[in-house]
């Protein structure tokens, strides 16, 4: 999977240049920029992205079946597609060109911190759309890395109303500290999820009890 | 340039199913085997070839001005490619779309390693005509760690005649040992040297004088 690469250094004129062997992301990420020979239009969040259809065919089943299958779009007119903001199907496209995940900035504070999250939940969300395993592995990664009193509600609310099973396990480990689950609370995503998924919280506390306490679990399960 | 790989595993049944999040090349390759939104055909040493334009282009500064810069094919027919075998357009398709070069066979004896040195040569030839310096990059590497006594003087050839620096260092340092250079005249490949190339074997002459006779260098490469 990992390419060794192998450089050589061409002299021109006085400049020493080093030529990668391998350099397939770097070349379709350009071809992205460049937009040459792009044949096909997506509308987004007010955003218009030109892309390339058998690379985003090669990479998604998902766009495969949308551009090539019996679901084809038409030709010509844009594909609009709602309920994603651009910044998000910008990264989707830049994952799909290079296999490259670019976090949104330097993390310098707790604030950058719960934007990365979000950003990777979004994407996560994405990419589970487009069936893009790859980009799944990385934001479901991400997540798990980034969870914090702050974001933790968040992330569980999301896990759970997607099925991402990996973020929900990591997220109940966090939980599973006393100090962790009070500022859980605390924080501004709790609301939301106890709205949205009163039965993650059931099954939070329940997770609290003793195994032979199986009875006292089916009660909270069940209120 | 080299991606760590981050797998995931996945419960598919009973199945336990690796998945990395890094894996365009696989997903281009498989794009080229599937041939799904071809739309270009080459036709080469006999066998026709189907391909993407805009992966050819974003590969290849040479694929691209023929297939969208000034000097365009016309749509439609295929396009002849003249004096390349088939097996050296499919390898160079292959890196096209992968990064990788697959060698010829298991190097079990001189014969297979003589195949697998021609090949390179000709594949170096193939990337130096379409501009695809990371296949060049490693031609001229497998090229230069396949030199033997048998090899030499083809390489050599090749090196003069096409202008590959790197391997015509490194035919001349190989010969520099007397006895390599004795193996390389008995050799299959020096008539064609010698007749093809006569200005590098006064070159390699001139090579073992000592720097001091620089009088007696000029003479052999006027003569």
């Amino acid at each position: 999977m990992c390419h060794v690469t192998v450089v050589k250094n061409i002299h021109r004129g006085d400049r020493l240049i080093l030529v990668p062997s391998r350099n397939l992301h770097q070349h379709l990420g350009d071809l992205l920029k460049s937009m040459d020979g792009a044949d096909v239009t997506f509308h987004v969040g007010g955003e218009s992205f030109s892309a390339h259809r058998v690379v985003l065919a090669a990479r998604s089943s998902v766009f495969r079946a949308e551009l090539f299958g019996g679901m084809k779009e038409k030709a010509g007119g844009p594909i609009e597609i709602s309920d994603m903001e651009s910044d998000v199907f910008k990264a989707l496209l830049h994952f799909i060109y290079t296999d490259e995940y670019e976090p949104v900035a330097e993390m310098t504070d707790g604030c950058e911190a719960r934007r990365e999250a979000v950003m990777a939940g979004h994407l996560l969300v994405a990419a589970d759309r487009y069936n893009i395993e790859g980009l799944k592995v990385i934001c479901e990664e991400r997540m798990c890395n980034l969870i914090n009193p702050d974001i933790v509600a968040t992330s569980l609310a999301l896990a759970e109303q997607h099925g991402f099973r990996s973020i929900k396990d990591a997220c109940f480990e966090f939980l599973a500290s006393p100090s962790n689950l009070e500022a859980m609370m605390a924080s501004d995503g709790y609301e939301h999820l106890k709205n949205s998924c009163p039965s993650v919280l059931k099954e939070l506390a329940a997770s609290f009890l003793p195994a032979e306490l199986k009875a006292a679990k089916d009660i909270i399960m069940t209120i």
